[in-house]
């Protein structure tokens, strides 16, 4: 991958020469046994700066996300979220399988559900129907383009779901872009939800793992699905120290990644027959509809490729890129050049 | 609920003297050593009936429609439906408890999905997405209100499945309505699905019981779903007996439910106050929208209730009328006069 | 099957004049809106018999036991059972498919678990291992020959289910059979146990049915999963009338059934090659080895079947014969000359 | 915990310093996108080692096991292992809560199931019965005291399953014990099975990590399984990079722990009231049964933890010692004392 701007994902991103210096020195025990004092201290950290009691140091995001969502829900339940969320589409029926449960999909443009939408999905008591058990929002929501959730929307989506007696999780992969989007600390976007998967790859830049955080019982009760899943793991400080330094020292930067998103957006949408809707970049993800182009999805990214620049599809018509940690703004004037080459031919032929 | 005029559902029709004599007369065997030969009997009926190679009689529909479906998928897969489908919506997630697969649900005004809706929710290849596993219909749409696939239609989503070389079941609990409707025999309604069920109850008036239709290999194998799920039963023919009647003499006496229903719809459609989409009345179902009357749903149902008149909640502002065997033309007039009574009452206050 | 005499199952009874009478004339609702008079009438009749609040008419014996099971059961658990019960056996894996659970097998000679065994395979808390979520007894027991659990046997059981907090439930498939062995009433067998499930075909002739008993709040719970798997019934009242007549005429006649195996099983066993363990002969099942004949299973039971009588393969070397209603003492006799008839044959070969 | 001699398991071991510095220069890529360098190594470096055609970096032994059974099984069927193998024992009950498959378990004295057990336990078709999907078999055997199946016993267990028809997966956690008792290369171990799933961590010392090694389509169907349990990771070459080291530097030096593990053995067997089996202790593990210690397990392990030297509870009256990479001969002669300690002065009392 020498030499070419990774534009696909912020799960790209490669640990620091700070991150590597601290996996080498790092002081592990058997975490099984809860031994390890460094994941302790991790797990320590992330649910201070969550705000929440207790946090668990999981693989990765699906765990996070899945690890949490099965220890709320039981066999027979729904789950209500958004149609195009990541529990839904992109974790291969996790829910599913893990707990014998349905999701019922919520219809958005931009991946915030109304709390109005939610009052309405929530099921009555009958037989015939599932009981509703969990309420899920994606925070920033990666199909809607990095979308943040406004506060007042979470504050709404509460009192629904309290009114109902229902708990709230939200998927947090990005929740830090969202905290740094809005100015405000990740614990102000967290503090409605009751628990919350966050990870420490992506563009906070550690090489492995999430964290899930909640109250103190539920995250006692969350590790037979962590060890179900194997995500009971021996030494792992060695990958829960960078996760350290992910949470302390590289969430700030976050706010470079954002303008570079800005950026690309713009310079796409002057391009003939590039749609971008501007007021869906608010972090770090451009969606781009290249329909207009009368190029394919396959062919436009297999240009791009050809002058080093990698972007993702996203649907039919669709391409996603991501900036983050390892694309300098530099990356990103090239990569636009790159697309106004491919764009240009595309329309010469 | 003598002398009650019962229009909640067609569910209530009663057996008729015909079929209680057949019980009483049924030969019968063990059906789990398949030595029962009215169910045989009625299975081969079933078969030639629907145009599918193989029949097996199920305890009800919910059961004739997750022994399908479960025969058809597998863990981690995903199956396509409407939004609001009853194996969706009324089932209790059986598809996700007894298949750990997980429902996508496609929007749609009438319960009618196009190809291209289906087109594009069917899953590439990717470690992250189920698989789609089926695309399942139901016909006649019940929470649409009655509503009936035009062959067109089904056609079209055919031609979309087979090029993903998915198969497709019909939930076809009311497909009898449906192919009186549409004028044709019944097998000309689902010779686009591979494997459909039909109830025997509802509108056909047999008290217990539906079939599962699809090719001999595919009922073969749904035998094990249906033990495991406890439909295995043993001298079945009694309840048997009755489903026979039902295929052969109660079908064209559907045509009068939907004259019923035409009736009652438009009638009520008249009325202040009560909103009746006339355009989707097709079968034997009437859905209205009373928001416009005061009233809220529990207390039209209370208060019709008072005058021996029985229907059913259907959402929030939203009341549901079946027509069906054990209700006449008189019966249907006399709940339009309580209808209008409890409306009119309800606007004086 | 005419003139056959079948002691491949008591599940082959047929039903009685009376209950054919029964069904003719039965009062019907519709159960899934609880208003079937002949259904409520049997489940209160069921729950009085068996000394229970509430019970629960359901479609078979494997039904009966999974939505008992399902209801006390979560996802992640651990079922207690003995090594060749029914539930585990003959189900179809339905605990695990059901619930995501796991069943631990007890091994035992007689079917009969000792307090001792349970206790020790009960799990202690600790992430790696299942909580213990149910203890399972099946009583009489199937597999070995249709053994009766001793009262005190169940009392020793209940002690240590209720030192852990662990609920208990009866496969009382032929739990009439082990209470008219034990000359006590039904509800004396069933009084350690929390739920019971018993079927009302077999040796009570019902045609089609079973009935699961329980806590008023459990049974409650349970209509859920009944629903779930399809046992919403309609007009159930058709075949919950004849299972009146079988919880209230049948059950006192099974102690022919026993008389007769017990002659069956003494006539067998003194047949050169015949192995019959005439301690377990306790109730209407006979299990005979015929190693010692020379004979394999399947030729056995085809030179039997050329003679008119039927009986089944039970293992390897070992054939099950069972008495019931439809098989007099004389149809005994007969069936005990044409084993001999077989086996002798074989010798002389 | 610090200067204790930890016998509790050899999953406590601490990476090697040249481990750390192997984490510390890893070259990395996105191992979802299948980028990751040092992982593909692990891979490739894995299946060769294991004589397999691809092999699947996991994060756990218990990851390996249910990603592998998960590939193998589907609902409703059975996998037949030995009554206290891991996968059924210690993994919270993952193959009926990710398959809803059931376990039947197979009685043993030493974890060596025979071919006639498992020809025995292998289904007929039956709808009443569930497919017989997978025979597993652990080598070592945990429970059994680490003890090694002999290669005619795979040879044989294989021939039974190839005439059924049935693929066998091996819990290999230990399985380079298994290979340096059997004084043969691991791959001769594991020729007689499809699939593997290896332990890097435990005695080979990497902090993190197992291998999932088959055939290709095999492997590559897994992925799917992988990522739904949360097994996808992004730069995990970090920890892949040790896994190196533990396959190809570590392997030989377990001899040691086997002599460490006899010589505690043999001194445990001479004390009074302390019960070693003596022939099952093939490797690096000693159970001990202090029944006649007069102490309880409980007991017995406070008072040795006071001494520094750390066990663990196997059972009622059985502990269990493991000895590893950091436990030296010295060290297990100060066990040994500790022990005599211990068991002394119980005996005083």
């Amino acid at each position: 991958m020498t030499n070419k701007i990774d534009l696909r994902s912020d799960t790209v991103t490669k640990p620091t020469e700070e991150m590597r210096k601290a996996m080498y020195g790092a002081e592990v025990g058997d975490d099984v046994y809860g031994e390890d004092p460094t994941v302790l201290r991790l797990e320590e950290l992330a649910a201070t700066t969550l705000g929440k009691e207790a946090a668990l140091f999981v693989t990765s995001g699906t765990q996070g996300n899945q690890v949490g969502i099965a220890t709320h829900v039981s066999t027979g339940e729904e789950v209500i979220t958004e149609a195009q969320a990541h529990i839904f589409y992109y974790e291969a029926a996790a829910i599913s399988v893990f707990n014998g449960a349905q999701v019922r999909q919520i219809p958005t443009d931009n991946g915030i559900m109304t709390p109005e939408q939610i009052r309405r999905a929530i099921r009555p008591k009958d037989v015939h129907q599932p009981r509703t058990a969990l309420v899920a929002v994606e925070n920033t929501h990666n199909r809607a383009g990095g979308t943040v959730w406004p506060l007042a929307a979470l504050e709404g989506v509460r009192a629904v779901a309290d009114n109902a007696g229902i708990p709230l999780h939200m998927d947090g992969a990005r929740v830090f872009n969202a905290a740094v989007a809005l100015g405000v600390p990740v614990r102000e976007v967290v503090k409605h939800v009751d628990t919350v998967s966050v990870c420490l790859s992506k563009g906070l830049c550690a090489p492995v793992g999430s964290v899930l955080a909640g109250p103190r019982d539920f995250i006692e009760r969350a590790r037979q699905w962590r060890k179900r899943m194997g995500g009971g793991m021996r030494q792992a400080g060695v990958i829960a120290a960078p996760g350290i330094i992910a949470l302390t020292k590289m969430v700030e930067r976050l706010a470079e990644d954002h303008e570079n998103a800005r950026l690309l957006a713009e310079k796409l949408a002057q391009m003939d027959g590039v749609d971008v809707n501007l007021d869906k970049v608010e972090t770090n993800i451009v969606i781009a509809d290249i329909a207009n182009t009368g190029l394919s999805v396959s062919d436009f990214l297999g240009r791009l490729a050809e002058r080093n620049v990698l972007a993702t599809s996203f649907g039919e018509t669709l391409v996603r890129f991501v900036t983050h940690h390892d694309v300098s703004r530099q990356d990103v004037e090239t990569a636009v050049d790159a697309v106004h080459h491919v764009v240009s031919g595309a329309r010469v032929h």
